[in-house]
């Protein structure tokens, strides 16, 4: 199969665009160093080479690429340094200050680099965080407004600024001592949390994970500037093959022919509901007259909270979810999405979306709660739980994609399945939020038929499993009375 | 002099808009019943009777009126029921479930009656409540956006909604049992006061004035719908006739054939720093080929924290000014804007330009920290000084308003008096904050020679000489030992 380039017309938002060709090198940054399950390929066609001639990453020259919404800004950016320039960036990277990043630095680095926050070029100067903060959104030099719902920013600590003087650039080093990225034309202004924090989760109470994952930890000022990455960011984790970039799902959407493509994020394992809406919603494009709806089944790759189902574990998962044909291989591409998570709610779920326009997908999916969790300190949904939608819905700079909410699907107990939810006998729904489920796989009590494939719900199962034989071990020995 | 109407092509905003004739009646809610000062009438061209054949309130018909600036929305809403309707209104009004206002309640309504918060037609329903809440703007149904940074939204508490039941509309009742208005085609939602308060504030930190006093009492539930006001709201406190409606100062500065306007927001006493800034930016506009720049100054009439000087002291005080020939009376409007103080900062400042553009400003001066106040726990600004007019630049929805820029004015030590500050020679300058202001008229200590007019600074120490009196009063007597 040659790889001839073609055009979809479905959409009035079609525009064409440039993209360069991408480069493939190793990077050591690791997410999740202590994978407990072996590599397992999804049938992606994508990864298929008895149906391409060449790999597309490879392709030789730059190409006009055709797609059906055209990312934020108009082009996608690519920030990292030709190969032929990489050796005289690393030199003059080596001869700036360093600011140090931690791991989530690094996927916002990667989150960047790749567009998917396009046409950010780079961490947040203080007009751009302002305007996130307070409108969601950026103004650009047109005129135009583009959706920019969480501040993505680099925070510094008072030595590092001191240590930064009037320096015009810096150099970003990764967590293992490794030079990452050039930042150009800095702009270090003040990091208030407090105002951060309360603006973006819209509580300031204890316990939100980002925050005292990364926000409490970080100093007091925040970095912003142009990136220039030395390589493409790499994990190294078994997983690298399924982190394609913007550029590279638009060009496999392309090449699947698709004339719609409707993205799925998630956070947990696939079940059957989930599995019900994304067919069903495959079955409404075509009854809308899409002849190629293809699913993009996209999976949140960056930091999670701790009680979350690791990345490796749902990669597994959802490759079962794929062999055991709850989903079609032939209209999904499973892909990671490399943001890390903020549980940010109605706020959080805009940037999922924007995200997937660059990514090429004009249709998204939303559901209940979307990027919701508890209240840390209250016992109630952090969020409204409808507010996701209906902001989203709403957001500025979203107008070009298609927003498809949710039915809510719940497990049928005379059907014996998960089904979308019928108020008229709602006594046969029983509601399995992710919570629970994971109280099943940890104390290996099953769901009910036909809540989840069966592989997949093994695979949750086993995961379950090792953690309390870890756990087991590293009990104490019982002391002697 | 007639009342032709001229039309003015200085800006490109130029657009004509039909209004309506407004309606003086009594109304009795007062704002601050103890006035400690008479009534001292400023010398506002408006209401000399002799220029005028009729008074233009009055004006039997509806007119053609021609603006510098077109409101958000295209037209002024005026949300008060017409005279020959009061009745039958009044009447169905008295039918429908009820739902009690406060005072700062009773303003919101002034507020949106009027069209300050044009294009909203009555207390925000979730929707709206939403995008103002994630994105300070509304978008309309045409598409465009309208600013929208505080949501102004009716609290009600358990008890009223279930008094409310299942009917479409609701009557509102002011604090003194009075009928105010109809609320029609209702919807009630959820009050998350936390999450309102963070999104607004930047912070839930306990001490928030507004917070305090309007929201922590208020009921869990919000009720939006579409007023209808059976009468002007009117407080009786001798200052009535300087609560101009935007549509009489729309129609003022057509009558002075104003060719830019230029609105200075404040709710603290005016002295020569404000007057220097005022007058040069007069001086600006001129340079910049206006040939009769009006100064609307625009002290914030409703709710302010208690130590802050009242409305009735700062009119006196403003009065005085305009009397000792600090600001000229020619070009100068002093009116009330009607509006609670949010104390919100960079949200809060963006309604206080938004509600100007309605009120036919096309200038708007903004200085440091506009709308800031100290935080309530912590020894800082609540607010980064300089986030007030970066936010304000990039606001959503105020593209169409000339944003001007304080420059800081100081008391220069060896002029005596106050200048812009000269960074060359900042030793020179005396920074005078509204707070050190207080505490010299509060300690008797009088400012530096040139800072304030001595009529005005004496209006401001006879207030505090009057507070200081009925505290003594309050004082408990002795106990005997």
């Amino acid at each position: 199969m040659s790889l001839t380039i073609k055009s979809h017309f479905a959409s009035p938002t079609y525009l064409s665009f440039i993209t360069k060709p991408s480069r493939f090198t190793g990077y050591n940054a690791k997410i999740r160093p202590n994978s407990i399950y072996h590599f397992n390929p999804l049938r992606l066609t994508y990864y298929q080479p008895k149906k391409m001639q060449a790999p597309v990453q490879y392709s030789p020259a730059p190409v006009t690429k055709c797609s059906l919404i055209e990312p934020d800004g108009g082009a996608l950016v690519d920030l990292v340094v030709p190969e032929g320039e990489r050796g005289a960036k690393t030199i003059e990277a080596e001869s700036l200050p360093k600011v140090r990043l931690t791991k989530i630095d690094v996927e916002w680095v990667h989150v960047i680099s790749e567009g998917w926050a396009n046409p950010l070029k780079g961490f947040m100067r203080e007009d751009e965080y302002l305007q996130s903060l307070h409108f969601n959104s950026l103004r650009l030099k047109d005129g135009s407004i583009v959706n920019m719902s969480l501040p993505i920013v680099l925070a510094i600590d008072d030595e590092t600024k001191e240590r930064i003087g009037s320096s015009s650039h810096v150099g970003l080093v990764g967590p293992d001592g490794d030079l990452i990225a050039i930042l150009r034309s800095i702009e270090i202004y003040k990091h208030n949390k407090e105002e951060r924090i309360a603006r973006t989760w819209g509580t300031t109470a204890p316990g939100l994970p980002y925050v005292e994952e990364v926000i409490t930890p970080a100093g007091n000022w925040l970095i912003g500037g142009d990136l220039e990455v030395l390589k493409p960011i790499k994990y190294n984790d078994g997983l690298d093959h399924y982190r394609l970039s913007p550029k590279q799902l638009r060009k496999e959407f392309d090449r699947r022919n698709a004339d719609a493509v409707f993205a799925f994020q998630l956070r947990n394992p696939v079940h059957n509901g989930h599995a019900l809406l994304m067919n069903d919603t495959r079955r409404r494009l075509l009854e809308m007259g899409f002849k190629n709806p293809i699913l993009l089944l996209h999976p949140l790759g960056g930091f999670t909270k701790a009680d979350d189902v690791p990345l490796d574990v749902r990669m597994e998962q959802h490759s079962k979810v794929l062999e055991d044909g709850v989903l079609d291989p032939e209209t999904t591409i499973v892909a990671i999405f490399p943001s890390p998570m903020h549980y940010a709610g109605p706020t959080e779920v805009q940037w999922h979306a924007k995200a997937r326009i660059n990514a090429g997908a004009n249709f998204y999916i939303v559901g209940r709660d979307p990027a919701g969790m508890g209240h840390p300190t209250e016992k109630r949904d952090l969020y409204d739980p409808d507010h996701g939608k209906k902001v989203l819905s709403m957001a500025p700079g979203l107008e070009k994609l298609n927003i498809l909410p949710f039915r809510v699907a719940a497990y049928d107990i005379v059907a014996k399945k998960m089904a979308f939810f019928d108020p008229s006998r709602a006594k046969d729904f029983l509601f399995i939020s992710g919570t629970k489920m994971r109280t099943y796989a940890r104390t290996g009590e099953n769901p009910p038929d036909g809540f989840m494939c069966p592989g997949g719900w093994e695979v949750l199962v086993k995961y379950y499993e090792s953690l309390q034989a870890e756990e087991a071990t590293q009990q104490p020995a019982p002391v002697s009375s």
